[in-house]
């Protein structure tokens, strides 16, 4: 087994508080979700949480992920930050590194990495830093999710690691494919977030921010959505686009197990 | 295997410098050791500079260890910083895991944990502290090294974790077994170093402050001697105890292969 | 003037977050009280953070004092950590001139110095930091706020600092006079708090958690009550508290103009 | 008095340690020195080595200024981080206010501020960024000390900050006019710093890196020399720099009180 999603799947950034500090809401959000990734110290989150976000995890049987970030808890992982590529490389294996024994732990494996923020818009300008990033990934022989991304893709098959496509439902596509910012989104609904999800389950579409529909090109295969945790509406789109992976998998992946 | 050493050794901290700034001379230091305790990031040491010291220890073929520490740049980890046991665990996981994800990065495996300066003293002081500690290190399955100590030897025998023991040759012991400060010891020569080294190999003795001559306790189990990498004159103490271990392995340990 | 109170007034911890991160309801919370200490960056608070309390501080008329803290984000300035007393005295040095620079630039003064948390609790138990940290303060020549304390006020006038004594209300007493703990205090109610407010003022007294009655000795001398902007009840708590401090100050200090 | 120079001058980065980790020469540099740029925490720096900086300023009759820098100890503040304009200036006010404080504390003048490293060239590159930082110092009333540069010397100018023009002699200028990094320049010696800094006195010529000569265009006003700290023979190179500072002030100062 490769670790690539069986079926279509959510989700979520998970344990990004700090020391006293609360972000999203992470346990009444777990019931919803099929894959938390778990901040890793940089950007957000420290042991204690991340601990606790793990044994959250184990208890509403949802995959564990590590979510690495810039080293920036002021800017929450969101400011471009210069960073060599081998000081990257570096960075990334230990956050992931520090997540894994805590894991180890408890018994959990780890299921997929996924780069927060900056520091996943960084890949995508800078390849030298994709390739860093990757090469640091591929130590840990789990998925990389990502949206859809050609370059990505190939540079993980290249280093023998799988490509989890992902979708997002609560937030827009710009016309030339990128994804844009909360602030420049329409307002996600449940409704939204139901319909967007089973578009791109059912037909593999979606629209972008103009009404423009355009394909995702996941030619059948089960992708993941990312809900944002920090959308103070996120436990009401959540259930939109709960829904909707429910009814698709039920008519796309038949044959898997049921959803907890 | 339980990895404890099989004859006498060296061993140093290592990689202790963050950023641009230095600490140790590792480079020139490494021929005289065995093994490397390599600070984890929370009191020295950064992500970069725990993969290069790394790399170091692969070159100079000599073990690498983790170091963590109290989370505590300011203060070199040395000070007394209150932590919940439950903290102090997960600070352990994350530190040594973020070593470990490196260590595998580049296939060199770990080989022990030495917790730094107040971590260290912390456990002397507070049995829970001691404990979480400890489960932490049983992870990793390691040796964990610290001077001679009935309770915690007990403590890692009941958790499944080798205890190392361990001897310093550059600074002194007070007449109730403790460690003296570099600033409260007598100043280390090699030829001190030398001495110290041979009678404890030898003899299993050491002499306090005072003169007065006491038991290590070993029993012809081999030790490891740790010297300070941040004393100015370490270049020249460590020749002092090189030239006893090596001495003291050919008399008592005349099976285990020749230091490299 | 020598800065310290001239009637009853409340005070309040104040931008307490951190980058994204937030604490108390601080902008709900201006209009109620007279006094804020602004958190300075090294317990909580970030310097945007601390630039936009002043600038609500300044919009509702309320004054506007530093309140510096242990190094402490992960702990939010609660968790012992040993400090040289020459290292405090340049933490709080740095702590409130960052402050100070801050309200100059927005033409407003510094009206007080209030230890957050932990530093509080050092002082009172270590003279030589209790030394320090007021030998810091008296640079600013401003009232240092803290509970009914005799030792504190006697170093005060010893350095020429104003001593501002505090009374808290949603919080209890223990029969030695000492300040208990959230989790260890009755829920505090609106009732409550202005209940206990108004007995501090007109009588001087309070009761401890036991019930038995207390004098607080202000002979007469206006106080600063303290409520706890992260209780999340504070915004109807610190309603009861004004009430009381509304009505105490029409009676007691009548000449003095009122509330904004 | 407008705290320009009066006469030629040296400065240098001083207080750049961290912790138990030491940057330059601080104490052997400060007799050849007559200003100091002094760390204040972000880059480098602690609010120890601060105080103690200020003191040896004092001691040596040297100008104690602020070195401000981005919040980047790992990069010692030499790396590409994005700040929004509003977090730049409350950045810097906290910085030197920091600073600012601790000099009040000993009777000392802010003499001057001279941004740090990556922060000076993201002012070069971003004129809000300028603007941020220039608002900031405009605060304290205190020259800023920068590399010749038409457009900041006219925001001062608009700000009503002294702009304190400087000059190099220990790195190469590049043919447009530009700095070179300390690995890009060919090897400082003390007598290349001799001939350079008259040069640029006496003649207002200096030249490039291809042997071209160019103007500075001072017009006579004196200007500040800026020497590397962290080059390792900074205490020779600054031998050279002084001798002619010494020679060119004699004779186009003489009226100015001689050096200490």
């Amino acid at each position: 087994m490769n670790g690539l999603a069986r079926k279509y799947e959510i989700n979520a950034d998970m344990g990004e508080g700090f020391g006293r500090w609360k972000m999203g809401p992470d346990e009444e959000l777990m019931p919803f979700i099929d894959a938390a990734n778990i901040a890793c110290g940089f950007h957000a989150g420290d042991p204690t949480i991340m601990l606790k976000t793990i044994r959250l995890c184990k208890q509403f049987g949802v995959k564990a992920g590590a979510h690495p970030g810039q080293q920036d808890l002021f800017g929450f992982g969101r400011r471009k930050i210069e960073v060599d590529p081998k000081d990257m490389y570096a960075l990334v294996l230990y956050q992931v590194g520090a997540l894994k024994a805590m894991l180890d732990a408890e018994s959990v494996a780890l299921s997929h990495i996924k780069p927060h923020g900056e520091l996943f818009f960084y890949m995508q300008r800078d390849e030298t830093i994709m390739r860093a990033v990757l090469e640091a990934c591929a130590i840990f022989r789990v998925p990389v999710y990502a949206s859809q991304n050609a370059q990505q893709a190939a540079m993980c098959e290249e280093l023998g690691i799988p490509f989890q496509g992902e979708v997002y439902v609560d937030i827009d596509y710009s016309p030339d494919g990128r994804l844009l910012p909360v602030a420049q989104s329409k307002v996600a609904t449940p409704e939204l977030c139901y319909e967007r999800a089973l578009s791109a389950a059912m037909t593999d579409t979606g629209k972008d921010i103009d009404g423009n529909e355009f394909r995702f090109g996941f030619d059948g295969r089960p992708f993941s959505i990312c809900v944002h945790s920090d959308i103070p509406t996120v436990l009401q789109n959540v259930t939109g686009a709960r829904k909707a992976v429910d009814e698709a998998n039920t008519q796309r992946f038949p044959q898997e197990p049921g959803d907890s």
